[in-house]
């Protein structure tokens, strides 16, 4: 048994308060991780605000988890107490499933949602099974990790699933938490990279970020200055935008891919699709195997998220703050001293 | 010059009637080709009938030709007089763009449409760029090849840019003349083949072709079956079909490929591709070379669409029997006795 401190919201839309709850005896494939560091990803809003009405009240947010390993089952062979690790939206798989066993642990039928019928980050401590608590590279900034595990791969693995190349042009849709991190793999990826973006104010950030041309869609005609042109466009926003313009933009035999949650059904045409030879997919996430070659390459590149820091005691200051978009462009919160 | 016997509709859904025109002086890169079969396509009933309001008349359909070179232009250095070709969809292409460059003549932004403001294969004679100009394998049978040209290689294109692998369980929508094909095309490829139709009086002959489970569709509970099990599915169809359906049945990272002129936009919704890493995709016809290495395939395997043959004079006959959704599975011409 284990006491948990943690904040939790006690109702759909209700702000953040004290939270305690016991954690049973650790099973042989668990381990416990005190947690130093979470990110707020924008779904930990909405979870918060019972969007996708799958919220189970107390609900304690966090996922994009940066901690040290407390307690570890029986069963585990790969980790010992004392290592450092990160933890995102998954929390356990079966493991044995087609998918897992595929190494597709991210879709397996019965994967384990950090946050979802469980308590998340925003705590002392979270467990987790040993498959998705990632070992950190030795030396990565760990006040700044966090995002990675949950915005950052959910970016990062599209890159490597439609395998883009380096000698393609590409697109960004919408440059906050995810977006912002899109840009910066694609950059040291060798592509070069185009950002579409409502908020005119961030054209300087995003070019330093690594963008090579930055749209402000604001005015759709502006898209007509890449029609043809982008192999791959990355939608990380949850609004539904009018595609055609976007598909307009791709290459012959380009992609565009879906990470953001636009929750009513795009209208697509068909014939968009077939004469370019074009695609639209998605993908959720992403598996341990590309969460661990996804912080391999941010330590060679040393890419991070651009994050603003608060402490937890201060979670409802910060969930405002993303409330109101005023995020530049994660926010992480400092868990312990 | 050479004088062309053909037929052509003079107006809209009109009747074809004989009609004669001149060819001019042949090009350096050009050929021309006595028409020995032309199969009938459906696009040839949507382009008499103005479907798609790029009908310019009087118009000549037909590509799906199959005949032999009479004549080649001063350039054409891969055909000569008396070779057998084959000839679809598209007569010409630019040659010189990049994705000409790089082996998509099909997507060619300036490829030429055999029966859009030229004529087609209803006629004695044809002419065409020699890169259209298909050579047919050695002992092909010349009068059910034709159908190969257009519907063959819009099936057979996406199996191979859709990297279907033999190990794959995969769907096919619609079994007329393109779907038929495709069923053979993908038993012989080694996969295990689900034919979704609506005429229930087909089964056994699309067993026959290889089909090992047939879903009649019109009961829309019969998908279940399948949920979850297909990695590859191919609409031959242009009917706005309830796509949530046929996604449920795609695997994880499962593709649905259009190859049907769905007209009306298809709702989809963005989480039903992000949730198991789905795409949707489509493609116009294929490249020559591939359109070279289905023949070679079609010889190996002895593919053959299934045909019924009309003489050209009764081309009128021909056209009513394939708009009465009458024709098992394609119908070709005879023209040259």
């Amino acid at each position: 048994m284990r006491q948990v401190n943690a904040y939790a919201a006690f109702e759909s839309k209700g702000s953040l308060k004290p939270f305690q709850y016991q954690l049973p005896e650790l099973s042989p494939e668990q381990v416990d991780i005190r947690v130093l560091y979470c990110g707020i990803c924008h779904s930990d809003l909405s979870m918060v605000n019972n969007e996708w009405r799958t919220s189970q009240f107390p609900l304690v947010p966090g996922h994009e988890i940066v901690g040290e390993v407390v307690a570890v089952g029986s069963g585990v062979k790969n980790l010992q107490v004392g290592n450092k690790v990160g933890l995102g939206w998954f929390s356990a798989s079966c493991m044995h499933c087609h998918t897992c066993m595929d190494g597709d642990h991210h879709l397996c039928g019965s994967a384990e949602q950090t946050i979802i019928g469980r308590h998340g980050g925003f705590a002392d401590y979270v467990r987790a099974h040993w498959s998705w608590a990632i070992t950190l590279p030795e030396g990565i900034d760990l006040a700044k990790a966090g995002p990675l595990l949950c915005g950052g791969i959910t970016v990062f693995y599209p890159i490597v699933a439609s395998e883009v190349s380096p000698v393609d042009k590409v697109g960004v849709i919408g440059i906050g938490g995810l977006g912002h991190l899109a840009i910066k793999f694609l950059k040291h990826w060798g592509c070069e990279v185009v950002a579409f973006t409502t908020s005119a104010d961030k054209n300087e950030q995003i070019k330093a970020m690594g963008a090579h041309q930055v749209i402000n869609t604001k005015d759709p005609k502006s898209l007509a200055a890449v029609k043809g042109q982008l192999k791959f466009i990355l939608n990380t926003t949850n609004v539904n935008l009018d595609w055609r313009l976007y598909l307009n933009c791709l290459t012959t035999k380009g992609k565009l891919h879906h990470v953001g949650a636009v929750l009513e059904p795009m209208p697509i045409q068909a014939m968009t699709l077939v004469g370019g030879e074009k695609s639209i997919g998605g993908s959720p996430l992403g598996s341990p195997a590309t969460t661990q070659t996804m912080l391999e390459f941010c330590m060679r590149h040393q890419i991070y998220p651009t994050v603003e820091e608060f402490p937890l005691a201060k979670v409802n200051e910060a969930l405002a703050h993303l409330e109101a978009g005023k995020a530049r462009y994660r926010i992480v919160l400092r868990v312990a001293e």
